[in-house]
């Protein structure tokens, strides 16, 4: 029997190994544009920020041997064609067009799979063809990048979109010491991914870190000198720049798809939960699919190494009789940019109202391990329900351990945990690694709390519009140290926390009070407190450390 | 309404505070025998090894106030009383008889908390009331052995008991200098957490350390000169020591529960899933209940200070008009060994073996993030499954991050997943913290191979018996670099996996094959190749990496 696979990545290649291991009968072929294939494509940021020293270190296995042509043929069994491009798939005589060398063969096919990945989307505006301009997919882009370093003509960068690649690539360039600027369209980076206070987190980091980050900002014009980018119009205004790094997303590559009348939906091409396209011989994964979210049973694009793997072993067991289920996805992500860890799964709050859920969120912030063990670092977690508990998403940002949480979150999502259950999942506890109720268990427990009506919260954006407005009274319970270190709210009450119970007659009654901390614990005491007394109370949400001044 | 809780550490504290945020009405007494109640015991270890540096910081809360009577009176509302021991509890009166600075009292309830604790087991053997003879469960245990050592009379301990305590006593002690033998009864350390291919991966590296382990061994003396302690006696023979740690675990205090006649079972006081004893006004947590196993329904001793945590905000929501379950437990555990990562949840092997699971194990080994991005480290995994692919446990001990994989296992058995699902998370991936196809998930379908029958492996235990009994062949897969670098087992054929499509005539088809590589991924690959050609094989489980000389 014969298979064909088009694309030789992630997707591509492990389904055509894992077909193979299945029935050693087989004949397998794989066919790749590329000169490279199996190349780990989610390491070139990191190649370029000199962290992978080689290109040829993204395409080794475990053991450290290269996977080439020869490997592929030697170890796997499977012929790997490198530099062939596959110009037609014709269905009724299952035939794949492919043209290697200048000249064209035909392959036939039992089956076919369609693993083409996707590119880069580029970016429409006068002189976006000019030398300097970039997207960052294959290696020939990297080794670009570090030309134009080793010459010494990089040292400003606009990176045109503030995407996951584009935060990757903020870390890559500035470790070459790059002066870079994020240009953003939307009224916060990561728009796709993080609702905006946790963005906000993100990009007051970065501004720390001297990136220079212009959102609600959108490029105009790539401005050049000599044919060579020496600059963007953003905003109608110059930015200076010698490299400019357009980083608005990737599209799957679904020309073949279509051209043989396959069906292709919004997001790609459209397959069943066997990866099965609308052809019973024609499977199809990674970047150039459609995917499920596994929340909302609707259709999502999750171009991600780790989803195309995935893929690769459910269409390699389908391939050769077997019967295996691709669930979905919950668009899990995360990225590190210098030392700050960011993650997210499943939905946004801002997505999750747009869908119609009634939806329960809570702010968290805590230590990553016991408070009192040394090295432990902030995480901030927004954790994501709806009112009946269920979880539907969540956000962590942090210094610390962030990994960890969001991938038990993952898992609770995937297997319709309620806050409930999350609360309660037995981790794994000791002071180097948690806390005995950890920083996650408090956020599901926050949401608990939410829903049983313990508890009302103002986010920083409405407690901003409200003193504005002259509507409420903000109570700081802090400390004397802690007010002293940092700043409080203009015209707020200060009674630190011990001193309440004494003090409580000091508020007014007749106002709308909202209590404020560092991170919303000591809130939630004085909140409950104050509300048997009788105070029309709520509390900021996730306390001073979601605060902006 | 009056309530009263016995004991005033995690749980009882926990469910004292919750109750009165719920409820600022109640009257709450927390009645504590020690001097120092909400002390993170937890904690004891790291101060003794110098990590944290006072026993104060493990009883301050995350903004740096000590947690004493003063603060839980001004913050919280509620009355601690510390050096106050309850001496007996009256069921029908509703009373508890307290015992404070000699003098007697008594307290009303309605409702009563138990939550007691535990204490250390003590060894039975001549001479253990010697001066030197110490459990680590106070600080003034934790005291006495920093006065020994400032005293300069701490060279040489004796660790009684190769458990989780007596892990994180040998690296307290080593940090210290001190030169620590561990004693444990077993044939292996870690006996009821980890099965013994994965407890001999602690064992030789503390070998490494400089830590001596005799297992299969017992203390039955202690040798003492002028009423100190300076040996022991282990198998009849004596080790030096000038110190002996006790750490053969805990036993629930439940001598008050006893004696008012409530419900004690074989490992603690008896409790429903609301946590509340036989009695309908009376509720218990913490270390002085039992559990129940969320796998086996059975019931459990899971002395922990998360479980502790959990307990109390169960009760205290149940003491308050709520309805709050806790569900049971996995005995998930974690400790850190210097620079070893250890950790499991749920039922062992052997543990399912006992318990007539059919049952089906893999170890598997990896890096713990993408092999080429720098500072990766290894970690290993054995994963535990029925032959339906329910995930019974896991055990998985590394230098690489364990607490993330064990943490969504943990999430995965509470959740009732199977191998496939756990194989399809879609959890968070990017160089930095993952590989695209991690570790974890390629544990899952090493699982699923298993059952699908597309692998049959043999444990290092049985192919050192098989070898000594002349009935297999080893066939080593690795290239001629690892096996000039690594040793070979003796006698083995050598064909390296790149060259076994065109030398596999060499290999006897009249023979048991048992093929090895170091992690396992090779031989897999090669088992499929050679099993279509008709021998008879099977591969060395886990690989190399697990093999003991």
């Amino acid at each position: 029997m014969d298979v064909v696979v088009i694309g030789g990545g992630a997707c591509g290649l492990k389904a055509a190994c894992r077909a193979k291991r299945r029935n050693e009968d087989l004949n397998v072929t794989v066919v790749d544009s590329s000169p490279y294939p199996s190349l780990g494509r989610c390491g070139l940021p990191y190649y370029v920020g000199g962290i992978v020293h080689s290109v040829e270190d993204l395409r080794k296995t475990l053991a450290g041997v290269v996977r080439d042509e020869e490997y592929f043929k030697t170890v796997k069994g499977i012929d790997v064609l490198s530099n062939t491009k596959a110009t037609e798939i014709d269905r009724k005589r299952r035939t794949v067009r492919i043209v290697r060398d200048g000249s064209e063969d035909e392959l036939n096919y039992d089956y076919l799979v369609i693993a083409t990945g996707s590119r880069p989307v580029n970016l429409n505006v006068p002189n976006s063809d000019a030398e300097g301009v970039l997207t960052l997919h294959n290696p020939e882009d990297a080794e670009k990048i570090l030309e134009m370093w080793d010459e010494g003509v990089l040292e400003k960068a606009v990176i045109v979109g503030g995407g996951l690649i584009g935060m990757e690539m903020v870390e890559a360039l500035s470790n070459l010491d790059v002066k870079v600027t994020v240009v953003e369209i939307m009224d916060h980076i990561l728009p796709m991914l993080l609702d905006r206070e946790m963005s906000m987190l993100v990009e007051s980091y970065l501004r720390e870190k001297g990136v220079e980050i212009m959102t609600n900002s959108t490029v105009s014009e790539i401005v050049t000198k000599n044919g060579r980018v020496c600059g963007v119009k953003v905003n109608g205004k110059e930015v200076e720049c010698d490299l400019v790094l357009v980083a608005i997303g990737v599209k799957p590559n679904v020309d073949l798809a279509l051209e043989c009348g396959l069906e292709v939906g919004k997001f790609g091409i459209k397959v069943d939960e066997r990866l099965k396209t609308s052809d019973e011989r024609i499977f199809a994964g990674g970047d150039c699919v459609e995917n499920v979210c596994l929340i909302t049973g609707k259709p999502i694009y999750t171009p991600m190494g780790s989803v195309a793997n995935r893929h690769g072993r459910v269409i390699g067991d389908n391939l050769t009789g077997g019967d295996s289920i691709f669930p979905g996805v919950l668009g899990t992500t995360i990225f590190k940019i210098f030392d700050l860890n960011v993650s997210r799964t499943g939905l946004t709050e801002k997505r999750a109202r747009e869908l119609g859920y009634d939806v329960v969120t809570c702010l968290v912030s805590g230590p990553d391990r016991a408070h009192y063990y040394p090295h432990q670092k902030p995480i901030r977690i927004k954790l994501i329900a709806d009112k009946s508990g269920r979880i539907l998403g969540a956000q962590i940002v942090g210094f610390g351990v962030v990994d960890k949480r969001i991938d038990v979150i993952a898992s609770a999502i995937q297997m319709k945990a309620n806050v409930k259950d999350l609360a309660n999942f037995d981790l794994a506890y000791a002071p180097p690694y948690s806390s005995a109720m950890d920083t996650l268990t408090h956020s599901a427990n926050t949401i608990r709390n939410k829903i049983e009506g313990l508890l009302e919260t103002v986010s920083c954006f409405d407690l901003k519009e409200k003193i504005e407005r002259g509507e409420v009274v903000v109570l700081d319970v802090r400390s004397e140290e802690e007010v002293k270190k940092f700043k409080r709210i203009e015209n707020s009450i200060h009674i630190p926390q011990n001193e309440l119970r004494e003090r409580y007659d000091e508020i007014p009654k007749d106002k709308e009070i909202v209590i404020v901390c560092q991170i919303g614990a000591r809130s939630y005491e004085a909140y409950r407190f104050l509300k048997s007394k009788g105070f029309n109370c709520k509390i900021l949400e996730g306390g001073m450390a979601f605060w902006f001044w």
